[in-house]
């Protein structure tokens, strides 16, 4: 089976994203701030978007099943502040949780975290274990600046964010590291702020002995993980001079998706990362919806760039569409097994 | 013969990185400021620097030209003021000029730019025309984010940069994006906030119309442009969509350099990118100073990356290594036929 590691509910109706605008809007006057109910999303809007938008691109490019979280771009953990941003995070994983309950074969629940500038990562915990203990979800994203394109915040090296790290490790579930929006014009969020985050937070994991600390703890780094295949010599020299590390000891804990749209980026990140590492994503419909005039092919269906990839073994191509993301995500694979997949 | 488009006078005497630490420490004290006579470096100095450092790994890889600029990781315009950054820029400025005077058929002058937080980039015009008209200087660096990290300035692309963007395309010199040290915590500076800075500016480009409005401005971007070449699909499906124009047309105007420290890099590099728009670059002495244990070779030493890519042809090289240079740095063409090269 395909498994697709990285998806967003990107088709959510215009009303769940205006009641978002209005929750923020009243953020500090909760008095008149929208009710929870008006975020409700029915069961044929669900129906209507998933079926006319992820269901159906899986179906037409021949991918099985779809880690599914929230908008990534609509985190936006930068607005309102650490009430609403736990609310927005509540209703989000909520309406994710509905997707995949009535589309279970195709979809597993990813969550977004409560995150808020200045708010200690302790407080994401509390969300994180009801998702995965109370729904039934499989991973996180977890936002490495919450301030949107500022980075005022720490590294997630950084100790405060170790009881995240704990929860994580002791639920035995993976984050993927994901930015929301960037409100800082100096950074497009998916041309720029996305690929900038990805490349940041291997260079701080890199500085680190994150691994040491949490040998089990698996992060997933998607995009293609940002710059770092392309730029695989910089950093393997940068972490012998600076660590005395060989930089592969950091592939036990990380892992990069393929959300990387043509051939030759393809090609690259499959041969330089090991094929344990790579884990099969389109990031489908998300930061690039068209087609290629010189192929006719959607650039983000990922799938015929792997296909593509002449040096890869079945048991590569196996590992790459499936076996990987069974391995580090242990609850993805004991969810398909329930089911008998 | 084989131009190096991209080297930092990384290899300047204790002294001289003393005397910018001590006029960074009474940037608000002028009364005790030290002197600029403190600044100096003897011819001695120079050659020791350069005999030992840029020169010897020139001759030992075989290039002929280096590109020659002051420290990238120095300009650290976030420092001082606009007073000091001014200081700084015609301390350093001065320097590389001796050291291309000393060393004419081995180096060329490109020339750092009095930048400061909130200061209109109109403001380093003077200082890049000193260094063009007066001394011979080829091009310049240009850092899109004096903040050193934290972005908190315009994109290149808004109007306030427009002064500088006249005077270079009235001097016909090109500048290569390129920042400065980062105080941000979250970006390492050689691995995360060069490439990130680099990722960024070709976004923020894609986003404009600034080579409607200069035509004839040529930008080098450097690290192999970041994160770019990796996503090229990605860049072409969102400039076909934001802008409805092929990502290519960015081409008569932005060039890549190939510090790139791998073998599947470079070839992504050279495969991607028309061979009109790579340039032949090292950044030795720079970040990654080692040598790879799996080849025994330096990491930086990206001629043998090059070398290695069998899909180019002769004529590709010719432009890689040279052609593109004298083309893009019109007035190092000059500088070289001038000398009979």
């Amino acid at each position: 089976m395909i498994i697709d590691c990285h998806g967003h509910f990107t088709t959510v109706p215009a009303s769940f994203r205006a009641w978002r605008a209005s929750q923020v809007e009243f953020a500090n006057d909760p008095a008149n701030a929208p009710s929870r109910d008006g975020a409700h999303v029915s069961d044929d809007q669900i129906r209507d978007a998933i079926e006319n938008g992820q269901l159906k691109l899986q179906r037409e490019r021949g991918s099985d099943l779809t880690l599914f979280s929230p908008i990534a771009g609509l985190m936006s953990h930068h607005l309102g502040n650490e009430r609403t941003s736990l609310e927005w995070a509540e209703v989000s994983n909520d309406l994710v949780y509905r997707v995949t309950e009535m589309y279970a074969d195709n979809f597993a629940p990813v969550c977004q975290l409560p995150q808020s500038p200045g708010a200690a990562p302790a407080n994401s915990v509390a969300e994180l274990r009801r998702c995965v203990e109370q729904l039934g979800f499989v991973g996180c994203n977890l936002n490495p600046d919450p301030s949107g394109g500022y980075w005022t915040g720490k590294p997630v090296t950084d100790r405060e964010w170790y009881p995240l790290y704990e929860a994580l490790v002791d639920l035995d579930v993976p984050a993927m590291i994901h930015v929301a929006a960037s409100c800082n014009p100096c950074f497009h969020g998916t041309g720029a702020h996305y690929l900038n985050a990805d490349t940041s937070v291997f260079m701080q994991i890199l500085q680190s002995d994150l691994f040491k600390d949490f040998p089990t703890l698996r992060l997933v780094i998607p995009h293609g993980g940002g710059a770092v295949p392309y730029h695989w010599g910089r950093y393997r020299g940068m972490s012998l001079e600076m660590r005395e590390r060989p930089l592969e000891r950091l592939l036990d804990n990380i892992f990069f998706d393929s959300c990387v749209y043509h051939q030759p980026g393809v090609e690259l990140l499959t041969k330089v990362i090991p094929s344990d590492n790579v884990l099969f994503g389109s990031e489908m419909i998300g930061a690039v919806r068209g087609k290629d005039p010189l192929t006719g092919q959607y650039f983000d269906d990922t799938r015929q760039y792997i296909d593509g990839c002449a040096a890869l073994s079945d048991n590569d191509r196996y590992k790459l569409f499936e076996g990987n993301a069974r391995r580090v995500y242990p609850r993805l694979e004991a969810r398909l097994k329930a089911r008998g997949r």
